[in-house]
């Protein structure tokens, strides 16, 4: 049996939040309106503490532990946003933190979680299974597992960023979310739907790990390999029970783009919007883009996901030629 | 005899630019805050219309001409962020634009220039006299000049950023700004002396481009060589005469940075706060961060001023080592 949130709790959360998780502001850009001849809105959640939208689902989870929870502590498996959210969240409610990170996580990544405190276990993501390292540690020690994306909570956190999208801009025609596991998507197709019920709502994946496109057309969650992209935000192997639920019911079409699409948005929005944007947060850019014709004269959301990206990394991708 | 603005000019301007130009938002980090002491607030005018504060005083100059002056056009010389200011403001407002850049100004603003329909002349900055150009141009054609900072509705337009800044946070304890020619720093001093009377204002420059300080100390203006600074933004000559009075009145400090705590402060924005920031617009929280303890439990502004930087420069700088 799913116990599936509902948007009651996207507001319950959007008040646990209050004075810990920033308000990120909404960008425009008269170069992309031009471009597409659509109404473009950013919702920047790079800006968001610890750069990523997964500290809003972090935090409301940890913030509902009992007093048995909070003392034994946390685990859960990332690589990366997720890690470093569950790290900051648990220093921020005293709570002790396991985190259980893929060896190739960023070294930005890596080094932040552990900056926050978090208890760092490492894990080989090709050869192993984080879901059930996470589990054991949780079943040895007593803690608590929050998983990335398929929780209650987790899920409800991550819908007030698209909550805050919608209250400020009003209702929209589109909105483009980035999909990994689905939690971003799923907790915003709640906001979504009791704040703009006409907005068709698109998931995009890297067409690399298309894994929820293909369940979203099949009906029934599909796994696949680890895939190899550089939206390593994006590199789930199959969407949760929950996320998988809320996503069939609400959303009206998974999109892919290439890792190439990828790049051109990461300049995008460092030349013409001065953003650090990683691979995964263009994703739904990069998709509004594809269809640019199909969004003529609209009012169009993009959810920037994160902006959690090595300076090294990011120069590699975007300008491999520099020298001083 | 000098026409020196006041803060009702800044005022007027803000007036002027209400709908035309961004209120750029203005960022915190606690990474900082922790790392100084002290409560920094950034604002954000890499986030202005086309990446930096130059567009408050070119379209407030340009607001102000007549029928005779639009029909004729204006002329202008700039290495680079008010001469896209300029072309911008001047095709917003149906005036044609004639801009004199430097054959060396960064690829990117000399393509925004063009890009706005701006009549670009080139000129080199190391042997030629570009104010002697620019008033060759407007006597010929009966344009009319519009300097990039010696000019009271240029300074009193972009007096307008440090007055929505205070607007937002309040009085503060010190404002750290930018220091080419002056434009900046003395149409923030006239916003900082009418809504903050007690703040410190610092102006930062470039150490390789010290003539500021120099004229600050010294009491008159001190003309340099071109000086060789990765900050292209203050490669100036020496203040003009109204910045010139305004600065020596109302300002406390002139402060100097190297080029390296400029790259340390744009790695900064980059990695920490998400945002591209050239090396110009870092001259604030360089000077911020290397008088950290005289700071401490104070409430500091910093300026951003801009963001224009070819990502190609901006890689060269940060991860000169960095291939896919």
């Amino acid at each position: 049996m799913l116990t599936l949130p509902t948007y009651d709790d996207v507001r319950a959360a959007a008040d646990r939040l209050r004075g810990h998780a920033h308000k990120t502001p909404v960008m425009t850009s008269r170069t992309i309106n031009r471009e597409t001849g659509a109404e473009l809105f950013f919702k920047c959640e790079n800006l968001q503490r610890m750069g990523a939208f997964k500290f809003r689902g972090a935090f409301n989870a940890l913030s509902k532990f009992d007093e048995r929870q909070r003392r034994a502590g946390v685990v859960t498996y990332s690589s990366g946003n997720h890690a470093q959210a569950i790290a900051l969240s648990a220093s921020l409610l005293g709570i002790p933190a396991t985190i259980v990170m893929p060896n190739d996580a960023p070294a930005a990544k890596m080094a932040a979680t552990r900056g926050y405190g978090g208890n760092v276990v490492i894990y080989d993501r090709y050869t192993e299974d984080r879901e059930q390292i996470g589990r054991t540690l949780a079943e040895q020690h007593g803690l608590t597992l929050i998983p990335p994306y398929d929780h209650p909570d987790v899920i409800a956190g991550q819908g007030t960023a698209a909550k805050e999208l919608f209250e400020e801009v009003g209702e929209l025609d589109a909105l483009f979310v980035s999909l990994g596991g689905g939690g971003l998507l799923s907790g915003s197709a709640l906001s979504a739907r009791a704040l703009s019920p006409r907005c068709t709502l698109y998931g995009v994946e890297p067409e690399a790990g298309n894994d929820g496109q293909r369940s979203f057309r099949s009906g029934s969650i599909v796994h696949i390999e680890t895939p190899k992209t550089i939206a390593d935000g994006a590199q789930t192997q199959h969407l949760g029970a929950c996320t998988f639920e809320i996503i069939r019911r609400e959303v009206d079409d998974i999109l892919t783009v290439s890792d190439a699409q990828l790049v051109d948005g990461m300049r995008f929005f460092a030349e013409r919007m001065k953003l650090v944007v990683e691979p995964t947060g263009c994703l739904g850019i990069a998709a509004a883009r594809a269809m640019k014709d199909a969004l003529k004269g609209k009012r169009v959301g993009v959810i920037i996901s994160g902006g959690n990206v090595d300076i090294e990394r990011f120069c590699a991708l975007l300008a491999p030629e520099a020298r001083p």
